[in-house]
């Protein structure tokens, strides 16, 4: 997994931008070509390469050359490794309040 | 809530760097004044308040001045988008796999 610090850095900046989470909205849907992957974007295909880039380095999509096409897919364990740092702060923030809850039901008995 | 894109890119932009995350971590176990969340760091005071600052943008916490001492806490909205963001594209992802299981399955079973 990607629990330390610098891949997880990298899988939340890789979805920082608008574009390239279009790009994982697109490859969640399947498998797609780099140029399918360009095609809705008003983007030259070096700006798409570039953001291409970020999300590979981030673990978040896999591309492989067959021939000439390169096909792009997604790699879902760094997009779990974001969800899981988050849903645990999530949770240590309600078991919280649920403690709170607790201490004030407690008082009002009293 | 927050599905629209400028508020995204502020949350995983917050997200994307290890010392907010681990003030975020600081600050899912309960609030704390911006000095209690400086003291693990080293790092100025400035740089704290310009991390802070940067998280509160993105509405992942929210800071209250009470008379001398500035508290800050989780909004746990900005970090539920964000985490549905990334859960709603692995469940598209997923239900493709099962999908792709299914024609499989059928296939060898002519």
């Amino acid at each position: 997994m990607l629990e330390y610090p610098a891949a997880l850095d990298r899988v939340f900046h890789a979805l920082a931008d608008p574009s390239r989470r279009a790009m994982v909205d697109r490859l969640a849907r399947g498998p797609a070509s780099v140029s399918e992957l360009a095609e809705p974007f008003d983007m030259t295909l070096a700006a798409v390469a570039q953001h291409l880039r970020v999300l590979e380095d981030s673990g978040v999509v896999r591309t492989e050359k067959v021939g000439r096409v390169r096909t792009c897919r997604i790699e879902p364990a760094a997009l779990t490794s974001a969800e899981q740092w988050i849903s645990k702060r999530k949770a240590l923030w309600e078991r919280r309040l649920d403690r709170l809850a607790d201490v004030l039901a407690e008082r009002n008995k009293k």
